[in-house]
């Protein structure tokens, strides 16, 4: 496999000289887009369009055809995981994600098993393949997985709006419960990851939405410690390249050190800190990603250039280190030409910054 | 006015020394409750049971009946004072707040007007001087209000779940208006609490519920300037006691050091921080208040005794300067109960740890 001809998003991660900053958007094949809704729309359902390599592949490169995007990332959902584990994903709509048998019983939370990226999860792979053929390699391919903690929130509440009840009364009540579905998740997306790795993918990105929601101690016990083993875990070289990792924890801010300490190439950064700060408190040890607050988009284009601008100012003059991106998931009421402005403006404006 | 016989919360505020921490919770008067929601059906609204004075005193004493609480809250809501300003408050069932006229028109944020707290919130003042009575000294009563960030948060979105793109968009696109909203709102709280101190309140707590939505910038400038702006004009002394204020912001773990510096005397801390680690961060200029997870009320009693006295423990060896609550409101689906092993808790083994 080859370097992609545009690297600069890689050589940002792994924290190598680059001419301007790289960026790409989380969510970036989303709502936000005519062209997804549509692609979405012949699939029949989100999962159908996850579980199809080809429109999966189609939607990954929509926004890619329409801005200059510096990296693609897999269309896919943090919790194809466990529902390979068996456990019953359906979505329905204006409802976000449900199971159909959520882990509240201590019998099934003992059966629970690893899939077998090459079993349940195969077509995750194929789309990996198949998203890497048609990139041509123009831009390196992003895969990811939700952190075993996000992961269990999900499992055992089984639907969204509980505010936690069910998994943090179990984290405070049966410890040994919780541990025993993190592990599972901890080899689960590790073995994942690993197989997305070997089927293309050039850099992970893991993606803790709900570590955030813990106590300081529970969240060192029950979320860092297993992202901590992923990490570990993980295929660090491909065909002589490196593969760079990615830690996001929305809410971390708290525990950034911590964070940047678990192994990771690079820490994401929701929009409530300052990236200055961060990068004050994290050093040269990771690069950054972030942090813009998704809601500019949703501004005049006068307020994306100014409050681009503002992101770059504060993560400072340097010629790496720094990957553009939101602080969160690009919002599907997004005018999909704001992002056109985003994304000229980090380009342009670090290149200025930089004197090139 | 005289001071409270059991004056344990209000030195604990004011740094002075005391035998055991005092503890009071967020939303004690409340659903998990059944003697609440049987005086909210006979009000026949939670809005009805605010508006009247006899039933927000019946309401207010109710756990204080039940357990040995070291203060009384004020039984109300942080939207009265948007109420007076004639925005049109109402609940619908399962669907949280919403106004039937919320704040998206120049001209409406134009007119918008400070409301007297001796007329469209007398009744607040009303309740206030009635639970004083009701209270014949026993404990201190705390007064109390929604930040006017968090106050313009529920009056330009007009309902909950909107992820605050209105207010959001506002911010970045026409931030003069945001401004007028919250100099409205900033005049409106000092004055509302200022009127709650006059009629009794004996302490005043500050939430601002929504500032840890912002971005860091953002933040500064739309929350914790006008929480400034409060502090710098509340009354603070009384008949010779001085009046003690505690700023909550939820979310506000990492601008600690800035809350601690806005005038108040105590930080109010969510369950997301460690005590300890916020105690090192600021020092002796404030007291903090906090900060228990509320799920951990829904384990069982051996998990709520070891987790208060880890928090207790965490704020470590000192007799003052911590007042016991949680980390957010009361769960309502906490068992009764389970409040009486918390309380009995936070007031045996800090006494031990005082070795009184």
């Amino acid at each position: 496999m080859n370097q992609p001809s545009n690297d600069t998003f890689l050589r940002a991660l792994l924290r190598q000289p680059t001419d301007y900053t790289p960026v790409w958007l989380m969510r970036q094949a989303g709502r936000y887009l005519p062209e997804y809704c549509e692609t979405r729309r012949r699939a029949g359902s989100f999962l159908q369009l996850c579980k199809s390599p080809a429109l999966a592949c189609e939607v990954t490169l929509q926004p890619l055809a329409r801005y200059r995007l510096d990296a693609a990332i897999l269309f896919s959902d943090i919790l194809t995981v466990p529902d390979a584990m068996g456990l019953g994903l359906y979505f329905s709509e204006g409802e976000g994600p449900r199971f159909e048998r959520p882990l509240r019983e201590e019998w099934a939370i003992r059966d629970l098993e690893v899939p077998d990226p090459d079993g349940p999860l195969r077509y995750v792979m194929d789309a990996v393949a198949e998203i890497r053929r048609a990139l041509a390699d123009a831009v390196p391919l992003i895969g990811f997985a939700g952190s075993p903690f996000t992961l269990a929130c999900y499992m055992v509440e089984g639907e969204s709006g509980s505010e936690f009840r069910h998994i943090k009364t179990m984290i405070y009540e049966r410890p040994d419960l919780v541990h025993r579905i993190l592990s599972v998740n901890a080899e689960a997306v590790t073995r994942y990851l690993n197989a997305q790795i070997e089927s293309g993918a050039q850099a992970v990105m893991l993606f803790d939405s709900w570590g955030g929601c813990l106590s300081d101690a529970a969240y060192r016990e029950f979320s860092l410690a297993y992202i901590q083993r992923i990490m570990a875990g993980l295929i660090r070289e491909k065909d002589g390249q490196r593969i760079p990792s990615i830690v996001f924890t929305k809410g971390g801010g708290l525990w950034l050190e911590d964070i940047a300490a678990c192994g990771c190439d690079a820490l994401g950064l929701d929009w409530t800190m300052d990236i200055g700060a961060a990068r004050r408190r994290v050093g040269d040890r990771v690069a950054l990603q972030g942090n813009l607050d998704p809601s500019v988009l949703l501004a005049s284009p006068e307020a994306i250039v100014r409050e681009t601008k503002a992101v770059l100012d504060s993560y400072g003059p340097s010629d790496t280190g720094h990957v553009f991106n939101l602080g969160h998931g690009i919002s599907r009421l997004t005018p999909a030409e704001h992002v056109t402005v985003l994304v000229d403006t980090v380009h342009d404006y670090s290149r200025h910054l930089r004197g090139k």
